[in-house]
């Protein structure tokens, strides 16, 4: 199995980029899109635990459009082979001075492109300060 | 990409009860052993961001050993094809009422076994209280 195959890890790269555009304009429909439709689909979020994809989906339709700007930071982004990857990031918001998120997400590439298959969003106390 | 092929799915599981159990007795060695040794393994815990297995192995080698029992709840572990897998469950803790964890690891199967790849523990207000 072999870790971060450049073009694998460039498709990768590429679905994410696409996850934060969207996640910032709550673009529920490309949010939706870009998370595999399966049972087994999991979204541990900032305040709630969503289990199978339509969870997720209500969770999203539902979401305030409002606060979701966001500057990553120490983002790595790693495939395994050349159907499967994970990606972390921090995150800042401006709104919550003092604490910073956490985003992993494994992805799964299907005939229909790369997929969130797990997520989870956390947001703590800063332990850098 | 077959997702819950039985025995894969089996021997992902058997390594999460592995781990586990590794967890609450905080035995420390066999905590290092289920990592991949990578610089691209990243775990964000429960107050703490930890980029690569080094950065792992030595929190775990600080970490106090008092109060890690806990009880886990909707444990979900899925396998993507023959390599990959999500172990995700809640846990709740005595020392913490009130709050639930989350714990969400990406394993990837190696020559050696498997080995957790990336992981993130957070705790949060009950959403179901």
């Amino acid at each position: 199995m072999e870790i971060n195959i450049p073009e694998v890890r460039a498709e990768l790269a590429a679905a994410f980029d696409v996850y934060e555009r969207a996640l910032v304009k709550n673009d529920v429909t490309a949010l939706d899109a870009l998370f595999l439709n399966s049972a087994e689909t999991i979204r541990y979020g900032g305040a709630e635990n969503l289990y199978g994809y339509n969870q997720i989906a209500t969770f999203r339709a539902a979401r305030s459009p409002i606060g979701l700007a966001r500057r990553l930071e120490r983002t790595v982004i790693t495939t395994y082979g050349r159907e499967f990857g994970v990606a972390s990031t921090l995150f800042r918001r401006e709104t919550a001075p003092g604490r910073v998120g956490r985003q992993m997400q494994t992805w799964v590439k299907t005939p229909a492109g790369w997929k969130v298959a797990a997520a989870h969003v956390s947001i703590i106390p800063d332990p850098e300060i």
